[in-house]
């Protein structure tokens, strides 16, 4: 048995996925730990799938409810979607299979702030929780848990769920120790206090999540990794609007607007966050912090540069390289990093106080402002708003970023109007393409329409677009925000219609 | 000369309102005292409007943009904008001569968290603020300014203009000193640090406004009411959204989610919230306490009846009875009531801490759960967001209300898709008409649509509510949120046509 669980009374728990998979039943609502493919629970759910499907093969009825941090992997979400095993999920999930299950209707599926996410389910607006499963490196002698690669809502969910599932897994390195930083003081109202972060780099917590060992019925032993998923080279789209922000925010510092330094960096994963981190990499800037949601590859290498002090967050997301380095060099780099609770690294009242300023990804907005994080065509989930709004809201300069066009030009990411709204006029400062940038702080309706159009539309689509916002100005009675609201959405529904938004 | 102006080097700065709109010049940011009627400087915005007029007479252009607390009065927004003097305009308003003149193209109109408002500003956002205007009830020996019935955005405008206007307005008690709690602890990031509220009845801040005495160019003598509308008998149709919001608190409360006493209350202005306070008047809840933007008739019976221990705003929003019972017992009220900056009695921090339980007017909501609240028709400027997205955002429990129906009965407030969006499905939780209540915690949009439909939707328009949705079910392509885009904005087009939602 492994040498990771030192704590006694725990290693008489240890048995099986399967042995521990037999504990839950149809209705179960489980807190899983996981959190943008990192320090999820790699065996129970496995386990817990192959059960249902046998219940399902006898007829007989069984869906769980997950709770999560984050998007887990193949190895929960999709295994438990494979097999109809999820009546309802919350709070993100990116996982093909399980949108497959919420966007045919299988599955119901809450998308919530992942800030608010731990807070609502201990203010006991979701019901009873019936299992926490999370994943850990190493149990201490005393039955604390070293968490692995992620925190999330692994602390809440321990808190209140009736019985607690450890999967101790030997492919995360025990080294984490020490990088983890699980804040105790949450309360209910009217109990709760100010939360002490004032910088980036503050702890206020403890190394170890303490839970109650009574409620532990189960630990099972693991040695597989995170779904690390291989680092994509930077595209030429995402380097030029990694140039306009980083142009951007170097204004600001010209300005006196922002710090030399500039402010705790926030981002998004995936390939333009990483030009951003690249380009801040060969840029002459220094100390930089950040406080944000996920430690992607390119931290670690502002990390090595000695360009970032400090990132805070509440998981990684690394390529397998950069995985097999954290895992060998996780002693160096928790003088880095600091691994928060989810509630903590995207609460409202900290980001605010810090002056973050955040960039994230979105679907689509519009000649407005408000911007579409989360439906395809006003339906179709794809993940998930994850903590954009908690970031968006409450940033410094918040700013969203994406390609002016999709599906090789026949989707115009600048719409008349946006078929869903995740964040709303009042909220947006800044909206960038590789086509340009707008910056729409203070700026009227009437004002941000022809910015945005000239400025981050593709030029397939800015005369269409020209035409749709003059049409509009002249023939809406109202001259606020003008609309055509019989065509505000035709070029989503010629999209659904004819495959492409472009006039034929 | 008024003895209210004790100190001596500012008594020299006493002019007339003629003379002091002379100081200012087209193209001018005039960051003005008001806040919901309350606190607005009474002469110097007519002598302006009086100079723009002149101007624009001598065929001058003659603009100035317009920063407040938010919405003032006929006096203020009023005369301005009769003259076309407004060029620019923000965060909030709400007279009927500045609204056309935002809807029919004269004036921009920039809606924004009255949070961020302040925030904004110092942020340098907005450039340079030339004049701060405020009204004052007091100026003390030392130069310490003792504001009236609002503190919004006077701090802030005080700190960063050029130059300073004050109207010292004997109308106003001299008893409100003590009641204003001016915070002096905002900085910019890296600098920011907790705000320390724990308790709604928690001062932190100073009971005078301290300004920069030099930038002092004029001080205007005044004697004038605030906007103070007569109240409005308290219809069914509220009772009916009272008394189901009431009984959802006390159900909460059972379910020991609430303490006993509530958390602290926030609402709107209006006659549903007027409704609740009665309602609360006549349950048996004790030492209830508020946190929210306005103080109205409603709270003030509360306070003299004993069941409210204190109520944090920024500013008075009374009818003209009260007004006078406030002017007479100001010394007796202020051991109840805290005027704070906006950027306090909004701030998500301290909202999202104390877990305040809010509710708050619309204008629509749709099937899933997004709301309206700004936007007539998609493109109609009502009044503005104001503190809705601040408090709903993050508070404990948040509630939309509103009657299901409009111009009798033509206009459904439960619509298919709203027409703008402004609280996102990840926001609200809890919507309430006359109908009924729809507690829409935790649930996914297919939970959602029914239970809207059902609960509070108008028989009118249920059938043609539950007939989108069935079709939109059987044949949108995506089961997450179905939607027929072709005619999600149908009932709108239709009430633009026809003057009426229904059909024919």
């Amino acid at each position: 048995m492994s040498e990771r669980i030192a704590n006694a009374a725990l290693r008489q728990k240890v048995m099986s996925a399967d042995d521990a998979a037999a504990l839950i039943h149809d209705g179960d609502q489980i807190g899983f730990g996981g959190f943008t493919g990192s320090g999820y629970p790699k065996a129970l759910p496995g386990a817990l799938a192959k059960r249902i499907q046998e219940s399902h093969d006898r007829g007989e009825k069984f869906t769980v409810n997950v709770f999560t941090g984050a998007s887990t992997a193949p190895e929960l979400d999709g295994a438990l979607a494979a097999v109809d095993g999820i009546g309802w999920r919350m709070p993100y999930q990116s996982d093909p299979q399980m949108r497959n299950k919420i966007n045919d209707g299988t599955s119901f599926y809450t998308d919530i702030h992942l800030s608010e996410s731990g807070m609502m389910v201990r203010q006991g607006f979701f019901g009873n929780v019936d299992f926490a499963v999370i994943e850990a490196t190493r149990i201490t002698e005393d039955g604390d848990v070293v968490l692995t690669s992620s925190v999330g809502n692994n602390a809440v969910y321990c808190e209140v769920a009736d019985k607690i599932i450890i999967e101790v897994n030997s492919w995360q390195s025990e080294d984490l120790e020490g990088m983890h930083d699980i804040y105790g003081g949450f309360a209910l109202p009217p109990n709760r206090v100010p939360i002490p972060i004032t910088h980036p780099g503050d702890r206020i917590g403890d190394k170890f999540l303490h839970i109650p060992q009574n409620k532990v019925v189960a630990i099972i032993e693991t040695d597989g990794p995170d779904r690390n998923t291989p680092f994509k080279p930077i595209d030429d789209d995402s380097r030029k609007i990694a140039g306009f922000l980083l142009d951007f925010y170097d204004n600001e510092v010209k300005q006196g607007r922002i710090p030399k330094n500039l402010l705790p960096l926030q981002s998004g994963v995936g390939n333009i966050p990483n030009a951003v981190l690249d380009g801040l990499l060969h840029s002459d800037l220094e100390h930089l912090t950040s406080y944000t949601e996920v430690i992607q590859d390119g931290m670690i290498d502002l990390i090595d540069a000695g360009k970032l002090d400090v990132a805070s967050a509440t998981a990684f997301s690394l390529s397998p390289d950069y995985a097999h380095k954290m895992n060998e060099n996780a002693a160096f780099y928790r003088d880095h990093i600091i691994l928060r609770p989810q509630e903590i690294s995207n609460h409202p009242e900290v980001i605010r106080r810090l002056g973050v300023i955040g960039a994230n990804g979105m679907i689509e907005a519009d000649i407005y402002g408000n911007v579409n994080s989360t439906h395809v065509m006003g339906s179709r989930m794809m993940n998930g708003i994850g903590g954009s709004g908690d970031f968006t809201r409450n940033a410094y300069i918040s700013a969203f970023v994406s390609p002016s066009t999709a599906k090789g030009g026949a989707i115009s990411a600048i719409v008349p109007m946006v078929s869903h709204v995740d964040h709303t006029e009042h909220d947006g400062m800044v909206i960038i393409t590789e086509q340009g940038i707008a910056d729409l702080r203070g700026l009227a309706p009437r004002q941000r329409a022809p910015k945005i159009i000239e400025n981050c539309a593709h030029p397939d689509f800015r005369p269409m677009l020209l035409d749709y916002y003059e049409r509009a100005l002249r023939d809406c009675k109202f001259k606020h925000t003008p609309h055509l609201l019989n065509e505000a959405y035709s070029w989503h529904t010629r999209f659904l219609e004819t495959g492409t938004m472009k006039l034929s």
